[in-house]
């Protein structure tokens, strides 16, 4: 039986590459690939069973926190079973033989462009239009067939859809970095996950959001992440979503967590997974 | 002498109907407005006295914080000095005569679209396209005059482009609102300012967030709302922007800040101000 995964955008994509990098331990023969046009197709796969794991990213080190990958993840009954972060490196992408002073219109993603905005203010002649996706931004490119025209893009995208780099490492910020979330049906435990994420909501009262960080704290896990995120239909109100180290085959943890639990409004466990660590670090 | 006010978008933006109503006590006479195309000319702008005060949306209740905004905050030496609240309505635009059947594409800022995705998934055969701003994009479709493009903007902007509302409402929450800031270059600290922003960094160690919270909690000052952002070229490591009530005037929210202060790696005061309550609330 195959494995099936699958990711959001198109080939060539930041996500796919994720996706082989985290399955590359993996014979290739057991792996079936699918990719989709939204994020939430995603969860609506894994739900129906058409895929086995997906993924999707959450979080850029330049950009931060992915709204809609935060969305759903509250929405959906789908788990974190893994985490995996690429180094993300944008290029400007033209037609072969086409140079930098022929392009009046660059075609990316939105992030991509706010990751590479430094250089685009320097070269003040070329207008930037916003796609869906940057692989994309490259095929479409390869399809206007036009000098003026290029793209913020990949090394890989750019070798797909046989296009030149025209200038590369374009993002301001080296130390770009992309955090994907491995996502299944099923709640995976194993021995080596070393990271815990929940997402809940407390009482609009003050000193709410600390008594329940005070769990955290006496049980000794390091709390690594926490992000607000709002809550649709109740203006100003938050989800807090939490990562903290731990494995809840530890009895100390699981007590935590029941605490934690008894003190919010609204709880939901979303995962216990291996942490991944840049390799400098 | 006339008070400078800008804010960034064209006119018809919610930015520039935000700006109307918090000055809307003043004497229209006394005010010049300007706008410019980037967040970050609102920053540059103030620096150089070009203007008095700026106006930046912090944060939509659909969709989260904007991240721009909370990047140039830390960057720039300015200050908040007010905030407001606006209820975002989203309506779909189109040339007088035109129809839902006749739209083939929308352009729209991908916020406004990410608030009114729900309605664009019943209507299957209308093409997405990112636009810069939501009142520039209605100018777009009048420019165009192309009965198949359409525009996902305000009441304001189709009174300003003649255009015909096609579908009011279509945002999915009717609780959307967006935030804004006003920012200036000098600090005015008010006596009817009840909320103070902050950012900040902790060592990345165990409960050291937990600390700094701890402060707040012993001086009984309510902690509002907690966002994390990616601290550029320090992979996961992020800057904490913390809201709370209280007025620096009174002494133990003073002390309790220099607390805070102390156990930060670093510390920057972003303003104290007069919060905007929801009419509802």
């Amino acid at each position: 039986m195959k494995k099936k995964i699958g990711y959001q955008g198109v080939p060539g994509s930041f996500s796919q590459q994720a996706l082989s990098e985290y399955f590359s331990g993996a014979n290739p023969e057991e792996l079936l690939e699918f990719h989709f046009p939204e994020f939430e197709d995603i969860f609506i796969n894994l739900e129906n069973n058409t895929i086995d794991y997906g993924i999707l990213p959450i979080e850029n080190t330049s950009t931060g926190g992915i709204a809609e990958t935060y969305h759903l993840l509250n929405e959906y009954d789908v788990y974190i079973v893994g985490e995996w972060s690429i180094q993300i490196e944008h290029h400007l992408l033209g037609l072969p033989g086409s140079s930098i002073h022929d392009l009046k219109q660059v075609y990316s993603h939105p992030q991509a462009y706010e990751q590479s905005k430094p250089f685009f203010k320097e070269q003040g002649h070329i207008k930037f239009i916003p796609h869906n996706n940057t692989a994309d931004s490259a095929r479409l490119v390869m399809t206007l067939a036009d000098k003026s025209i290029g793209a913020i893009s990949s090394k890989k995208a750019a070798s797909i859809y046989n296009l030149a780099i025209i200038a590369p490492g374009i993002n301001f910020s080296s130390k770009n970095y992309t955090r994907f979330v491995i996502l299944s049906k099923r709640k995976e435990f194993k021995d080596t996950a070393d990271k815990i994420s929940l997402v809940l909501t407390v009482a609009h009262s003050p000193g709410s959001l600390y008594k329940v960080m005070r769990h955290f704290e006496e049980a000794h896990l390091n709390l690594t992440k926490i992000e607000s995120r709002p809550i649709i239909g109740k203006p100003f109100h938050y989800l807090f979503y939490l990562d903290f180290n731990g494995n809840i085959k530890d009895a100390s943890v699981m007590k935590a967590l029941e605490r934690v639990k008894n003190s919010c409004l609204y709880y939901k466990f979303l995962g216990n997974y291996p942490s991944y660590s840049l390799p400098s670090e």
